[in-house]
């Protein structure tokens, strides 16, 4: 069953637009990786001084992202996740969910 | 853009299979609802005497998911939310979060 990696984000109100913006500008290289099914960044609700950001990505099974995880795309695709504007705009790092299908229904 | 439902459940230790089993044996609607996508149950990480699980809806906007909330399908599904198997497994009330999708790629 397909996996989901999720990482939760809080970003300071004020950088949200620059967030969002990092994101679309950025080079990706999932499309390359074996098992990858479709990434998504979702803007979640409001918290205390933040709004809640969450990266979304399905791969065919936990094995392909653990493969990912190994690769050169995602050593290169984390190059800048300790740069200023990232520590500037996030309350804290993020944090890593992975998830397993348990059910699925279309 | 779709919308995602999402709603947080700490299960105790000890009911995943119970918790798990309702969900499988619930009869579900939400295949006749306008702009219904996708369903999962997504079985996440390991907490403090808990499993987290998240339920996990595409639909096609935030609008078609609103309209979900007000139907009569939306009631029918919740009756049994408060009964006693739901209160003995889990901690505390399931939290609610609802994404809008910034980027997209497949």
């Amino acid at each position: 069953m397909s996996f989901i990696a999720m990482n939760r984000f809080k970003v300071r109100h004020g950088f949200e637009d620059a967030f969002e913006t990092m994101w679309r500008d950025r080079e990706s290289r999932l499309n390359d990786m074996p098992g990858f099914v479709e990434f998504r960044l979702l803007k979640g609700p409001d918290g205390d001084g933040f709004r809640l950001y969450t990266s979304h990505v399905v791969w065919a099974s936990r094995t392909d992202f653990e493969g990912w995880t190994k690769s050169q795309q995602f050593r290169d695709s984390h190059k800048g996740a300790g740069n200023s504007t990232t520590r500037d705009a996030l309350m804290g790092p993020p944090q890593f969910e992975g998830y397993e299908t348990v059910l699925h229904q279309t």
